[in-house]
């Protein structure tokens, strides 16, 4: 049976080309090794296999339900992966030594993470949200509140979520309702109603951490008014447990065509189905400064949407092992120009269009590891470099990259599972194989976290332009910097570095062109479009890496890391022309159309 | 509540467009008119509406199951409307009238059609599998078979099916193993198992007529060793009712990701369960000569493929018009510089990115619409033809578009779907809503009745080629008799039409430059990129006749059949020109990749 990700690939990107275990030489990861390291994958790579990928479909089969009582039903195949998970430490993994954790590298604990999603993306869910709400109560939280509540999160007794989204406000968090009233005790009483909040109620943990976005009376209309507040489902007991119940009512679950693993809630906040010390309102507590709440869950949010981009790379690549493996042991049909019709049939893979199928998916799902691998690496160069310069340079640059980092593996990996499924004929569109459980898992990544389109106004309208274009030049910097050694590399590589840098001085050009024209309307009526042409870019740049960072070396593997970069450049890159042109000539189209003549 | 399509936009397309009442000026169609259209299409869209969208849901919900007894129980909605459906006359609407049918022009019963595969794709499926097996047998078989099989189908008493594949033998009938033994009294036994069989078993109807692929003793190998028979599950009683039981044992339901109304089956024929006259074997009766059954069942096939486009294009145009309606009432944010935070949101219709959105949707499945008429029409011209030229000039154009008509759709409404669950955001992953299930439903539309795959060799290994080149060289005279009706309107009707032209004689230049190599595997190595660029040039030649019928004439519904002209000239042919380069070259990427490399 294939595996659920390429161990021998993620070895290549994280040590024959990122050179994580160089990382080791910096003071944060010092006390760490590739041993520790390896160590670390081993560990997930087998709970993930012998855990999570079991009740996968089953979990699938059977969504959560609503007990009579409120509470939510899981298969216990849940509950029991997710002890395992806990017990082995993974969730702290990537925490500072002060607070419990392992300070591990993010490139590592990211890539051991992608076990997990590849075997179970619904069953995955609950940890790694909970991490995202420990890491941002860690950086921005008290010490008591890392205390009380990011604690119980490492050791997996409490899971967390993020309550953004209401049922009228999804994209547009300016027009969010839930209140929160400061109380003389110092904390808050919140009310209102979240929409789309994953994990927001079960029975796997004693308790969960809400992290809520709400608006305090007074505030400035819009985003600047929203604070961030700690709304835990029990009140902590003061001794590390969780105590009295508070005003929180899970309402509705959300029934989805995938991700069914996670629960995702309507909660109600504060309606008084409960009374903490002997009043209803949901008890909540202010996360550092008021109305800075959505830039601290921006934090969350960013490290989420790398996430997201994790997922949707982990689904597409076990659909594209799947699909690796079905082709070449299923039999169908004969060579082109076979003159016996009574010689054996030869295995799909011997047919150059499935072998295009499965090298498209190679191209995206590989691409696409390469580069949530590299920001993550961002983040590690970040958190521990030498100097503010080394670290801001990481965090512009991962700025940029981040709307990529989500959306091209939310669109392309998706696009392997469609492949993999079409690989599988009839079969793959059964829920007797798994493809098309992937597929439908995957279809969520584009929607959550931010919209493909929001991603690209993200993109175009804010990181490229900020600092007076200082990402956008430093992204520049990079790619040249590959495409120098492409070319002294010669071959392939040189060629293929021509082209990419061509096409982005083309893209650099664009931007200008887009908002030389002063109307922002008219610079990001076509963003999205802007978006898809910087992601392939961006990963022709990361299968340019990679070629190089395969050289010279002779086997299977690396022919296969040529031949994936070669159909990049001679597939793939070719399509960024059409969107670039159209960007070029500022086209109005959907601008100019009225709502009227749909 | 959106209808489930539009009439206003068959209107146009059937009488401003194809001039579909000029046909009963032929003798055919003479006994109608247009009255008589638009009695079937309001008839059509009355039941589809009523009979049929109601229990969209439900069924693929309760999705059918097996009883202990072996038979297959289904929601009772779906017998419901399947019997009003056929009360009314429908399923022999297309028929010649000596065998009791209306006669009327597969344009018009083509988009009756549609109506009921955009209501409800799953329960519209039995009586389309029915006509498609009784026009087969119309055409090939005896009068008897006419008298026994056809008629209880036009009749709706029976339901027919079409049995090739088996689950050895998808894609490659050649490898088929199904027995067919003669008997003394001219009959055959059939023993075998088929997969993959829609409609294989219910309780529906009566009776079911399968339409069985297999092979008699001693044939050539492969293909051409196989023969056709009719096989019902009931032997008729010779009083027009079903009489004795066939041995023709279900054997399982296939659980699909979409189309879970249509039962999906494995039979097993001739395994001893039944005994009809007193001996185990299936009973089957050979249609027309031994040997030549897998190009009559083409015949169906080619009808089944059209079909296969309808639906997909159904699908698409159903869940663009949900889209359109939540976009125009759910509001969501604010215009893009918008300065009061406070100021009411706007409807998601009032975002540039969503209305491009909405803008592809409407240039796929209105363009695709637009060929599937297209492509009916081309059948009642050979049904219809004057002479045997006409006829045969029909047919070839047909031929040539055929596996674009299937595939086309199948690709790009999909895609119409997904875009319209983005519209949706969050909700549109939700079963609340419908597009969940229609991108379900519409993703086997790529894979049956002929792979995607399977299309592109059909396309450029056989359909441009046959006839030293006629087909193609027929399609480039009727793009150039619209390109220069495009000249002579001026405007953006000409820009367009020059680009077409370019694009035409530029694939035309491809399809040499391939088969000049004399090598069959290079020159189809790259035929899935043929198949999609030749698809999106007919597409755009749809729209430019579009533009055309479109003329000067003035209101919403023709300003927005302009945008989605525009639409598929600006965002879309441009994409062509990187298929065709890849062409071009004679690229090997796929050719040269070990399977050892994956």
């Amino acid at each position: 049976m294939s595996d659920v990700l390429s161990r021998r690939d993620l070895d290549f990107l994280l040590y024959e080309w990122l050179d994580v275990a160089g990382l080791t030489t910096r003071p944060r990861f010092a006390e760490h090794s590739r041993e520790t390291f390896d160590a670390v994958l081993d560990l997930s790579a087998d709970i993930a296999r012998k855990h999570f990928a079991p009740h996968n479909k089953k979990a699938d089969a059977h969504e959560p339900t609503m007990n009579s009582d409120g509470s939510v039903q899981l298969i216990p195949e849940v509950k029991a992966a997710l002890d395992v998970y806990a017990s082995a430490g993974l969730i702290a993994g990537q925490f500072d030594e002060s607070i419990g954790g392992m300070q591990l590298p993010a490139t590592v604990s990211r890539a051991a993470m992608a076990f997990f999603q590849a075997a179970n993306a619904g069953t995955s869910s609950y940890p790694f949200l909970t991490m995202a709400n420990a890491n941002l109560i860690a950086t921005y939280g008290t010490p008591d509140q890392v205390r009380d509540y990011v604690r119980p999160m490492l050791d997996g007794r409490w899971f967390g979520t993020m309550c953004l989204s209401e049922p009228q406000a999804g994209s547009s968090l300016a027009d969010i309702t839930t209140k929160a009233v400061p109380q003389d005790d110092g904390s808050f009483r919140i009310t209102g109603t979240k929409m789309w909040i994953s994990g927001g109620d079960h029975e796997l943990t004693e308790n969960i951490v809400h992290l809520v976005l709400a608006k305090t009376p007074g505030g400035p209309p819009g985003v600047k008014g929203i604070s961030l507040f700690i709304v835990p489902k029990f009140l902590p007991n003061g001794d590390g447990g969780a105590g009295e119940r508070n005003d929180i009512v899970l309402t509705g679950l959300n029934h989805k065509m995938g991700n069914r693993g996670t629960t995702n809630t309507l909660l109600a906040f504060g309606d008084g189905t409960h009374s903490p010390a002997g009043q209803p309102g949901a008890v909540g507590f202010l996360v550092a400064e008021e109305n800075r709440g959505l830039s601290y869950m921006f934090h969350m949010m960013n490290e989420a949407r790398i996430g997201v981009g994790f997922l949707a790379i982990a689904l597409g690549y076990v659909g594209y092992l799947k699909s690796v493996e079905y082709a070449k042991t299923r039999t169908q049909g004969r060579p082109l120009g076979a003159k016996d019709p009574a010689a054996p049939p030869v295995a799909l893979i011997e047919h150059a269009d499935v072998r295009r199928m499965l090298l498209a998916q190679k191209s995206y799902v590989e691409g696409a590891l390469a580069l949530g691998l590299y920001c993550s690496r961002l983040v590690d160069l970040q958190d521990s470099a030498s100097d503010d310069a080394e670290a801001a340079r990481s965090t512009l640059l991962l700025d940029v990259l981040t709307p990529i980092a989500k959306s091209w593996p939310s669109q392309w990996c998706l696009e392997a599972n469609s492949l993999a499924i079409q690989v599988h004929g009839g079969y793959g569109y059964t829920r007797d194989y798994d493809v098309e459980q992937h597929y439908r898992d995957n279809r969520l990544n584009p929607i959550h976290e931010g919209t493909h389109g929001i991603q690209g106004l993200d993109l175009l309208g804010r990181k490229v332009v900020m600092q007076g274009g200082a990402g956008l030049a430093l992204l520049g910097e990079q790619v040249s910097e590959t495409v120098a050694r492409a070319d002294a590399a010669g071959g392939d590589a040189a060629t293929f570095g021509a082209e990419l840098q061509d096409r982005f001085a083309r893209i650099v050009e664009v931007t200008a062109a887009v908002w030389g024209t002063g109307d922002a309307a008219l610079a990001l009526a076509n963003s999205t479009a802007y978006l898809e042409a910087m992601g392939h870019i961006v990963i022709a740049w990361m299968w340019l890496e990679q070629l190089l960072a395969v050289g010279a070396k002779s086997g299977d593997f690396y022919d296969g890391k040529r031949s994936a970069a070669q159909y990049f450049y001679v597939y793939e890159l070719p399509k960024v022309t059409v969107q670039l042109d159209l960007l070029a000539r500022l086209d109005r189209t959907t601008l100019d159309m009225s709502p009227a003549w749909f």
